[in-house]
Formats: structure tokens, C-alpha cells, sequence
């Protein structure tokens, strides 16, 4: 197995300032500019082998940076040091016991070369955020949405939660757009408290969303399952995930049933591991695990951690499918690959997280290229 | 307000290398270094103010480690990315209205000028973790313990966790010591999953322990529920908090009626206002709060916070106590006073945060004294 010792580490600040377009805007973040820590290991291997890591963050990058209000800044989707901080007080504390895990693998095993097949060519179904930003204009949105119904998109999600008659607004545009029968998802991004999500919920009932996606802050358990009691009879579900930092966390809003769809995010929980045992989980539970994505690379990743899922273990895609956001994978060098509007499995080897040189170089903080400029441009 | 403008800002990596001794061992740290993230900033103003900021960690400071099992570290008691990070996902979600926190602070308005004044002449009722390391001997045990007692102390807290013969062992050796009426503690340190707290402490319960901290998984409310409710009967109840990042997770555990004692962390909430926001909600909910302390500072924050819990909210000292750990106080500039094992109201203005300049020189790593010998002698 050993082919070579670890020769080099670079770790780099790598930022996209999407901000300028509004791109990534909702109701808690109004102008991120996407970003990553990006880390590299060498090896003295003789084919060169080498590991690329990355941590998606938002706003500040890599910094921590106070929102307006005092408070902290909400989570990105990984500081390396929160998540691994974090995810060591799961110490063999999960429900799932070793002999249930195996007995789910054990049965995935029926019908899995068919599954394989069936994603070698058709993909894992995947939805689409891009259209509907928050700091997206009415046209914007329209003009997305109207491309997007084109290239075969069936299934959008809108972000809400600033204001609502903005949001019945959007909302009905969408709805109008798409029709009744494709799928329409909605994100709060954490803006409600419990009574909150439930009131503005209701009077966004009427344009039958699938889900409503983190209704609270993503650390109340107790409050999500609440909020699922009241708004499920309305024929909505409580979606929720991308800030949950271990299996602890997922264990207890199964046992709550504080949601009825599952959202792992591949950099937040820390390693592959901590991601397997959470589809685990959730098979057991029978809840469909429907991945956060977007960022940087958290498509990239994550299409390698649902695509198994299905395969392995939940062999099903009822209710299933896979966020995606189209941005920012022309950096990567192994990119996704979407077709009528699914994910294709990736066929190179390895995570899908190496960016190309050219780009790290470019969107370094505050050295890179375009910092440089735009970094100039405030100046004046 | 303004007498000034931030000048310079300094931020030192402060270590101390407690483990040579076994102090502040543990069920889940072995061998820790207690340490510090210091931050200084200086203003211009005239008077030449300065704020002082500590964050405590553990084991490597605030470097991040993965434990032998290849997981992460077990929460250190705030990077303070981590808090930061976290601390943001609480933005008012939190279940205690504004009108409810100020009843409480009016009510508690009864009776504050009489309280002030027990304060000041005999203090807040602490208890003792020092005699009882893990990784104490038999020997250094009994010694610890007698001489606690020749000091005054009543209330003793015991690691456990580690191994079950072990701790019957420790305990007995303790409570034979302490007599049937003093207090006994005991902590794991979170390191049980649930039925496993439950039958580990039934075979501690006749050394009648007040409480058990931290039995699992912090992040894990219902857990702590489900153990709460097995417990309670047998006469022990559930202490934890000391990792709980916000007000929503306390706000969760006392809405699940998962503890019977609610340790704050002065450092892990991040500000002094999410900490009020706690003992406001511990008061509504009649749950004492008992808060953490030792590491590097962590007495000397706390004590602030709950003479104010008892002078301003609580008005009660019953069951209620302030962890004591007698370490490293020497290297702050108004260490704690314990008086007949009780906390003395600190007279000197701030939050008593300050370390001596020569301390932190002497202890900076790698580069201070100390450690410059320690790490010479490792090469060795």
C-alpha cells in the first residue's frame, strides 16, 4: 500500500467573489463570496500520487467574521478546525450498532449491478437552486427559470425567509412558470424561530412546496420537530442538514422525526465515515437522504457519497435527488458532469476535488489575480 | 464611551505543562497540557485601557488533533473559531422571550442589596475537582482528599469512566473518607453511550453521587433525556453543558428535561451575553446552575457570571455550587480567592481575564522557557 512519504503540504486561501452577481444570496447570507481552504499533500511517490482537500466557506473565507447583529457569523460549511472540533465528541455515541449497518450493506448487495447500470446511464436525479437567489431581481429569476425549464430542469428551489410578501411574490412567478406538477423545494437558510416557520409557512402552503429546508436554527432539534408536527399535515416536509456536525446530531432529529428529508453535506461531516454512517441511519429510519451541494466542490464530492447510496444502500430514489448549483465547477479538474438534469456518475478516479493550478492561482486571497484587482478597484 | 482607539492587538499561544503531573486527567484526555489562546488589545487611550481575552484548550493547544481512533479531538473548551462559528447559529431562535427575561431580572430586584452583601462576606459555595484526577494514584488520592478536608472543603468531585472496577475502587476510597454526609460528584467526561451510562452508574449508586456529568455524547439531548429518566429514580441526576456552544442546545436540554444541574463554560458560549441568556432560561426552567471550571481562567471568568446568577436571578443557593480546580492561577493578575471553599466576590474592575506578563512569556510555545527546555529534553 505505502508508495511514497507525504513530501509536501500546501494549504491556500482560495476565494470567488461571487457576490458581485448576487449569486449564493439568501436570507441570512446577502453577499458571500464563495470560498475554499484548499489543501494539497505531496508524496515522493513515483506516479506522483497526491491528496487535494478542500473546506467550502462562506463570506470571510477562511476568517470568522461577526454578522451585523453582534452575533456570529452563520456556519460555513466547515471550518476545518469547527469540524473536526466538533465531530470527535461523536465517539462511538451513534445508535447504529455495527451488526445493523452490516445487515443494510448486506441487502444492498440485491439488484446492485442493476443500479449501477441504471447510473452509468441515466445519473442520479439532481434539483436545481440556481435560479432563485434571494438578491436575484423578478427578471433575473424569470430568465433562469425559463432557461432552466428548457435544458430540462423539473425540480427548482427557491430561497425565502427575508420578507413575505416578496416571498409570495417570487413564489407565484415560480410556481406559474414551472406549473403545478414539476417540483418546487423552498429555503429559509435558519431566519424563523419555531412559531415564525410555521405562520409563514402556512401562507406559502398554497404553492405546494415539497419541503421547507432549515425553517430554524439548525442546532434546535426540539424546534424542527415542531414545526414538522405542524406543517406535514399541510403536505410539507421539514428538510434540514448542512449545518449538522456528526451522526449525534442525525440520530436524534431521526428519533424526533424533526424531518422528513435528510440533507448530508460532504465537507461538514468530517470524512467519507462519518457521511456512511449517516446514510445508514437514515435507511433505517426509511428518510430519504436528498445531499446539500453547491459551494466549492460540494458537488463535486458529494455526487460520489449519494450515487453509493443508492447503489448500496437505499436502493431507491423515490423522493430522492441531489441539490446542484451551477457555479464555479469550470475550476475543478475533474467536474461534474449534469444531463437531463442528473448527475453522471464520475468515472475518474479519486473525490473530484482537485482545482486546477490556474484558478487556485487566479482567486488566491488577496494575492491572486482578481483580488488584486478588485481589491484595487475599492481602494479608489 | 470613546477614550481611545485599538493601537495593537497580540495573540499568544500560552501552554502549561500540566500533564507532566496527571492534573486534569481524565476518561477522555490522558495526558493534557492546559492552555490558552491569549488576546491582548491596546488602545492610546490616556489611561492606557486594554481588553484581555483568554479561550481555554486542551491537549495541543490550539492546534487541532485527531485522537487514536481517528476521530477528532474531543471538544477543547473553545477555539475560538469554533465558537464563533457556532455561537452565530443561535440568532434568535431561542425560546425565552425579552418580557419573560425581564420579569425574572425585576423579580430578582427582591432582596439583592442582602445578597450582595452574603456575597461579599462569605461567598459563593465552591466545590473541589482537584483531588480526584483519573490519573491519580490511590496514594494521591487519599492525600488530595485529606487535606481538602483539613481545608474546608465539602463537595468533591470524582473522575470516572475509565474502567468500572477502577472507579468502585476510587469511589469508595473517597466517600469512606468524605463520610456519608458530604457531597460526592462524579464525571465521565462523556465517555458512555446511553444504556452503558445507565448500568455503569447503577453500580456507582450507592456511593450516592448528586449527579453525573456528562455521561455521552454532549451533542446528544436525548440521549441525556433517556439516561435523566433512568437516573433520576436511583437519586442521580444529570449534570452537562460545559460543551454546549449556544442557547439553543440549553434551551433543548431543558425542554427535554435532560438535566437535573446546568454547567455553563464561561468561554465555550461565546460572549457574556449568551451566557445571561442561559442562567435566564435555567431560572425559568428551575434548574440550578452549577457552572464549569478550572483549565486556564476559567474560575476566574465564571465566578462574575454566578455571583451574578445568585445576587440577579436565581436568589437561591440551593443546590448550587461553582466547580474549583486549584491549578495555575498564579499566572493571572487577580487570581480567584477561595475562602472556607467558597468563591470571594473579586474587587478589582473586569472580568479578571488578565495573565501576568511574565507567566505568559515563560509559558509561550514553542518558543518560552519552559517549553524551550521541555522540547530540548524530548530530543534527548
Amino acid at each position: 500500500m505505502v508508495r511514497g512519504r507525504i513530501s509536501r503540504l500546501s494549504v491556500r486561501d482560495v476565494r470567488f467573489p461571487t457576490s458581485l452577481g448576487g449569486h449564493g444570496s439568501d436570507a441570512m447570507h446577502t453577499d458571500p463570496d464563495y470560498s475554499a481552504a484548499y489543501v494539497v499533500i505531496e508524496t515522493d511517490a513515483e506516479d506522483g500520487i497526491k491528496g487535494c482537500g478542500i473546506t467550502f466557506t462562506l463570506g470571510k473565507g477562511t476568517e470568522v467574521d461577526w454578522s451585523r447583529e453582534g452575533r456570529g457569523a452563520p456556519g460555513d460549511s466547515g471550518c476545518p478546525k469547527c469540524g473536526v472540533g466538533l465531530v470527535g465528541q461523536a465517539g462511538g455515541k451513534a445508535c447504529l450498532e455495527v451488526t445493523c449497518g452490516h445487515e443494510i450493506l448486506q441487502k444492498g448487495q440485491v439488484g446492485k449491478k442493476e443500479r449501477e447500470k441504471q447510473m452509468l446511464a441515466q445519473g442520479y436525479p439532481a434539483y436545481t437552486t440556481s435560479c432563485a437567489w434571494l438578491g436575484y431581481s423578478d427578471d433575473t429569476l424569470k430568465q433562469l427559470c425559463a432557461q432552466a425549464l428548457k435544458d430540462g430542469w423539473t425540480r427548482f428551489k427557491v430561497k425565502v425567509g427575508a420578507d413575505l410578501q416578496d416571498d409570495v411574490r417570487r413564489c407565484q412567478i415560480i410556481r406559474d412558470m414551472i406549473g403545478p406538477e414539476k417540483t418546487l423545494m423552498m429555503d429559509a437558510n435558519q431566519r424563523w424561530d419555531v412559531p415564525e416557520a410555521v405562520e409563514w409557512m402556512s401562507k406559502l402552503a398554497k404553492f405546494k412546496p415539497l419541503w421547507i429546508e432549515e425553517p430554524t436554527s439548525p442546532d434546535d432539534i426540539l424546534g424542527h420537530a415542531a414545526i414538522s408536527k405542524a406543517l406535514v399535515p399541510l403536505g410539507i416536509g421539514i428538510a434540514t442538514g448542512e449545518q449538522c456536525h456528526n451522526r449525534v446530531i442525525f440520530k436524534q432529529l431521526l428519533q424526533a422525526k424533526a424531518l422528513q428529508f435528510l440533507q448530508i453535506d460532504s465537507c461538514r461531516l468530517g470524512s467519507v465515515n462519518e457521511n456512511l454512517s449517516v446514510l445508514l441511519m437514515a435507511k433505517k429510519f426509511e428518510i430519504p437522504v436528498c445531499p446539500h451541494a453547491g459551494g466549492v466542490g460540494l458537488c463535486e464530492l458529494v455526487q460520489h457519497l449519494i450515487i453509493f447510496d443508492y447503489i448500496s444502500v437505499s436502493a431507491s430514489l423515490k423522493n430522492r435527488m441531489c441539490e446542484y448549483v451551477d457555479h464555479l465547477h469550470e475550476h475543478f479538474k475533474y467536474p461534474v458532469m449534469i444531463q437531463r438534469a442528473s448527475y453522471m456518475p464520475p468515472k475518474d478516479p479519486g473525490y473530484s476535488t482537485e482545482m486546477k493550478e490556474e484558478s487556485v492561482k487566479k482567486h488566491q486571497y488577496p494575492d491572486g489575480e482578481v483580488w488584486k484587482k478588485l481589491l484595487a478597484a475599492q481602494e479608489n
